[in-house]
């Protein structure tokens, strides 16, 4: 689907999908092979194997997609779209707070309910869901690009009077938690080549080290120049005048545009604020949730303590003391007071002149 | 020197000298002889088997006293006294910028050169020099529980209407880093023992886990109540409007009040602001750099890259990517407008009325 030279997180032929186990990462290159059921697809999606928003909808679907490619199924097609059914909610069950996941899972129902009105052979259900799995894949990479285009042309001109743009940016949104060219870092991509950037910042991302492990990986792999540093470290680097924007995706946006995201994204977004250094969000539409009004809504999903008790973000021996107790939230929350614009493949959705505030409905569904 | 049940980073008798080694803290509990040369001593700092900046002063001022306690010295007093400030000159470059030791090393100099100056005998220069030192370690006890009762009567001021008091802090402050008892953690003790202290959130403070590590294993040995979460999970927990201060050590302190602390005491502090949540510096006046107008003129030392690549702050085994340039400062510099008040063992340095900036020379030398 992607280039050669590009890193491939979701390798998918069908009826079979390897996932990089992104755990590993950056030392060994393993792919898990999920061919057998969507519950190897849960396992991964849970034990983040995979991750990003994107990549784990399109996991998921797949990894169905895979499971229902070669069953022997005696049903209706009614039950055939049922047994999908059943099976999508499972899997959104992996990671609840996920709305591309959720997102995916209601539209690829509504697919099988309605073949299911029309056809007589389950099998062609199957065909029906499976087409539309893989259509998931080919789209992200040309919406992602789209991303990276919107994006890049936008900041250059926000930000005309530099010559060249430095970014910092948080955890992974790349080529590993998408189907390729990723999202945020999909913008930084674009700027790198067309020749603005002039180095890019990761931050380590605390405590799973998504920015260490892969967005240094990949920024290493692409030859953009880069450095990492330490979450804490990102107020320092914005007070020395170092970076002229902070890019970061979604994991969920708000009708108002308020933003869930890896946790620390609200900690730099209060930094940007206070350096006077633009603060964007780059993500799909399909983050966009405007049945929440505001990011009140949004659930924040708790991980386990071992993240923080133990090196490695909880794979490795331990590292806190014995007994203390840990506050371990994987999300927070923006505000949209503190963004600057929202980066999707549709385009940019900047503040109204009006009143400062987003009008994201307006965006997504135009007066006619 | 402090009441037996309390952890001992220090541990001195006359002609022997054992430092904890805090490195492999909460583990283990390892400690490294120094009895033989202050190279030893040198070492210990350089390598961070001792930290906090009035620990480092102490141990640096000790290390030197056992290599002369048995000295075998031949020489005129002035001989001596030249000896000995070249031995604290090296000491010093062990960590150039930790403003204690260099302020320890300063008056130790002068000490044994004015004592060169009446004595007839070398071995009287090394007994007056052993005797300071000694004082040293008895007075940062005393120094730090005066911090400790001035900072809760303050807090306890400031915060009349909240009935108890919930504390972040950040990096590690306490027993460990000092002699004894600790300067914001000495705060949250005395905050804890006088009943009005709801609960303490430590940072996990990367790169090097200070807080993990120490931090957590003082406040689980005192049974404070706390809780342990990544250092970009503060801005997330101030919003939820969980704690009513945050309380920080000092590195350095300009005359200005910037502060130059742990990396990440910066980002702490806009986000307090940002949430309206009191933020204070706990400090020893020797802490205190009246020679620096303001933090512009603070050096930042910069740490290896190591500590961030690899796990463990450095010790453990590769997390980063193989490449990826670091950036890693072990300070920042939080500036004077951002600190609602500074703690020190002779008072609470406040904001004048007039301009609402610090006026520390007249706290430090009042007119008479």
């Amino acid at each position: 689907m992607v280039g050669s030279d590009a890193l491939q997180s979701i390798v998918y032929n069908r009826g079979s999908l390897r996932l990089l186990d992104q755990r590993k990462l950056p030392l060994e290159m393993d792919y898990i092979d999920v061919k057998s059921s969507a519950a190897d697809g849960w396992n991964a999606i849970r034990d983040m194997v995979v991750r990003g928003a994107p990549a784990i909808a399109i996991a998921a679907a797949l990894a169905l997609g895979v499971e229902v490619s070669d069953l022997d199924f005696i049903g209706t097609p009614g039950e055939a779209a049922s047994f999908v059914s059943k099976k999508l909610e499972y899997l959104v069950s992996s990671r609840p707070s996920a709305v591309n996941l959720s997102d995916a899972a209601t539209k690829l129902q509504t697919l099988v309910s309605k073949a299911a009105e029309y056809s007589k052979d389950s099998k062609a259900i199957f065909q029906v869901y499976i087409e539309a799995a893989e259509t998931m894949l080919v789209d992200d990479v040309a919406d992602n690009k789209a991303i990276g285009s919107h994006g890049a042309v936008f900041l250059q001109r926000q930000l005309a009077n530099s010559k060249k743009i430095s970014v910092l940016t948080h955890c992974n949104t790349g080529s590993l938690s998408t189907a390729g060219y990723g999202t945020a870092l999909g913008v930084i991509r674009t700027l790198h080549s067309g020749g603005v950037l002039e180095k890019a910042f990761c931050t380590e991302t605390r405590p799973f080290n998504q920015g260490s492990r892969l967005t240094a990986f990949e920024l290493v792999h692409e030859k953009i120049p880069a450095t990492l540093i330490a979450d804490s470290a990102a107020a320092a680097l914005m007070k020395q005048g170092h970076v002229q924007a902070v890019i970061v995706g979604a994991d969920r946006i708000a009708a108002n545009g308020d933003t869930a995201n890896k946790i620390g994204t609200y900690n730099l977004a209060i930094s940007a604020k206070h350096h006077s250094v633009q603060f964007y969000v780059a993500a799909l539409v399909t983050s966009i949730d405007l049945s929440l009004p505001s990011g009140d809504e949004i659930v924040i999903e708790e991980r386990s303590p071992k993240e923080l008790l133990d090196s490695e973000g909880g794979l490795g021996k331990q590292v806190a003391a014995s007994g203390i107790s840990v506050w371990n939230p994987a999300f927070d929350v923006t505000p949209a007071n503190l963004i600057t614009a929202i980066i999707t493949e549709k385009g940019v959705i900047t503040k109204t002149d009006a009143d400062g505030s987003f009008d994201i409905k307006g965006f997504l569904q135009p007066a006619k």
